[in-house]
């Protein structure tokens, strides 16, 4: 922050809490907040009714100011920018999820403070992932790569989206461990939606399938997406189109290694893709940064120029998206080494997998 | 909007979408926004990926405009401003949800813009539920009066606070419902802390129990809270908290009619706390406005000068929390009618309740 001349970062009950200081819990709409000082001590600003809860923060942080609903938390913000002495015109980092109303809470209290979201800043530190940071992202990975298996072994006739979902949550609780998102369930038509939200569908003979599921270990994220058949598969084109996303995938992973830019490996899918004519049904970015957040900086596209570096952890996760019929999308998570990438999970299918 | 002179809200993927579109969908970090101008019809703006939902909104907006990770939702945004003559100096509504690292972008494309929380505004149309508002959380309150029913038949001395939320999910899920919000349960001295989030403890022969628990019908939540002891409380003291978390219960409901002020409802239950000398111990405001958010305004506490009106929804929840010893909430949703409130819970009990 001294370096970049940002004077404060005011950080709310995200990742970026739980990343420094290992505390973080849902303020609902309150504020919830850390702030951290270019000079001097960092300071939870919390409600009174969790003050109890922040005073144990796991990195020793003794400022805890609460406050309360009646009264709000301008006075005890005000008093520790006062005595970290901010001065007016100074920069100032805000939590990109931060919610609104407190940024132009904030803004109203200090109307001559500059603004500027934090995630850069913080995506510096938290980019390059330690040895044990990966150990946890490789056991996220290898248990979501047992819970898909199992959750094929149970595919039948019948089975709802939303079924097909309760059965991928209980296998990860079986295995100890949380989702780092809701699953993700799209039979047939509904996989050419990226973000379909599963319901009552039921699978169909014949119907392509895209199973997109996470979980943690240690708080770190896994995220894989597969795509196969239920049967014989009714869309003429569906084992061509695996077979092009399946290439594009592979491209991307082989283009990335240290030095190379983040928006050259998205392109290395893209233009494979495109060269197929399907470039504009390859509907979102190739990936995301994983890590204690399913996505985080840097993104995989091709406005990112950042080069790769050892310990970075990203999705590659090529789709190609056709309206009313099916989509697909092949992810795997993959760390940078000295000279390549190495894939957190299991290998993809290379094939379309028929089953059932 | 126009009486007020807003030209302009940004509204992001929240209940505020839900309530004015039928549509929502969780954007994660992307910009999934409804603009509504004063003059002209409202517009989504929203990635590429999810314009097939978007479209299909059930308020018929037909203008949906989608965006690339690669080049951002910028030129989206500035055409609709430009198409409505948004001019320089015009007051804008902006969603209290909306995450900063969009306002920021926002006001970085229009610095001259004034911005301003929305919540206020769309409360006034919010806050006042119409008769099949009212049937939804009526329908909602009674489910959870049954699961919370069938949670406590379920208590057994060494159940973990986990085991109990999933019992509570699993009955939610039973009746067909969806949780609120995640299911609250505190053994003992973790009642103390109003957001404790429940953990491996085990049920023992003597404690205090608090369950706040909540469901939804056709998307309108449910809320309540109780508290009771599993044997004889090994507390001396519970007995009493307990009557006097209940009478402040009551006298808060005794108060609340159309033209009393919410200050006053909070008033009523914290002087009588007061009275008692626990007034440093009632940790949070009185309640919370419910409706499609579970949290909404208004909000109960001496800050809320608004004046009740019929048709108002809000919960009634006082509670002493007394730090390693046990806490004691009281919670019940109330409506507010043409001379005072009705309950759309069950009744709490008057004495604390004893089960084991």
């Amino acid at each position: 922050m001294r370096e970049q001349n940002q004077q404060l970062a005011l950080l709310s009950w995200t990742d970026q809490m739980r990343y420094l200081t290992g505390y973080c819990e849902d303020g609902h709409k309150r504020l919830l907040a850390l702030l951290v000082p270019a000079q001097g001590e960092p300071a939870f600003v919390v409600p009174s009714m969790n003050m109890q809860q922040a005073r144990s923060n796991p990195a020793g942080i003794t400022t805890v100011l609460g406050w309360e609903d009646a009264t709000g938390w301008s006075e005890a913000v005000q008093s520790l920018l006062r005595s970290w002495k901010i001065a007016d015109g100074a920069d100032v980092l805000i939590d990109d999820e931060l919610q609104s109303v407190h940024l132009l809470g904030f803004q109203e209290l200090f109307p001559n403070l500059h603004c500027h979201a934090a995630d850069g800043m913080l995506s510096q530190l938290r980019r390059i992932k330690t040895d044990a940071e990966l150990a946890s992202m490789s056991t996220a990975a290898t248990l979501i790569d047992t819970v898909f298996e199992e959750a094929v072994g149970t595919l039948y006739e019948g089975i709802t989206e939303t079924e097909l979902q309760d059965v991928v949550l209980a296998a990860i609780k079986r295995h100890s461990s949380t989702p780092s998102f809701s699953p993700l369930v799209c039979f047939g038509a509904n996989g050419a939606m990226p973000h379909h939200h599963s319901d009552e569908t039921k699978l169909k003979r014949g119907d392509v399938v895209i199973i997109d599921i996470g979980c943690t270990s240690e708080g770190y994220a896994s995220d894989i997406t597969r795509t196969l058949a239920f049967g014989e598969p009714n869309d003429p084109d569906a084992r061509a189109v695996y077979d092009l996303v399946s290439r594009a995938h592979h491209a991307s992973r082989a283009a990335a290694k240290p030095g190379v830019s983040c928006a050259a490996v998205d392109a290395a899918a893209r233009d494979l893709i495109a060269g197929e004519g399907y470039d504009d049904r390859f509907l979102h970015r190739l990936g995301h940064g994983i890590g204690l957040s399913t996505h985080e900086p840097p993104y995989m596209h091709s406005g990112t120029t950042l080069p790769l570096e050892p310990g970075m952890c990203f999705s590659v996760e090529p789709g190609i998206y056709l309206p009313d019929r099916f989509g697909v999308r092949i992810e795997n998570i993959v760390t940078v080494t000295h000279n390549g990438i190495r894939s957190l999970n299991a290998e993809p299918a290379t094939e379309l997998r028929i089953v059932g």
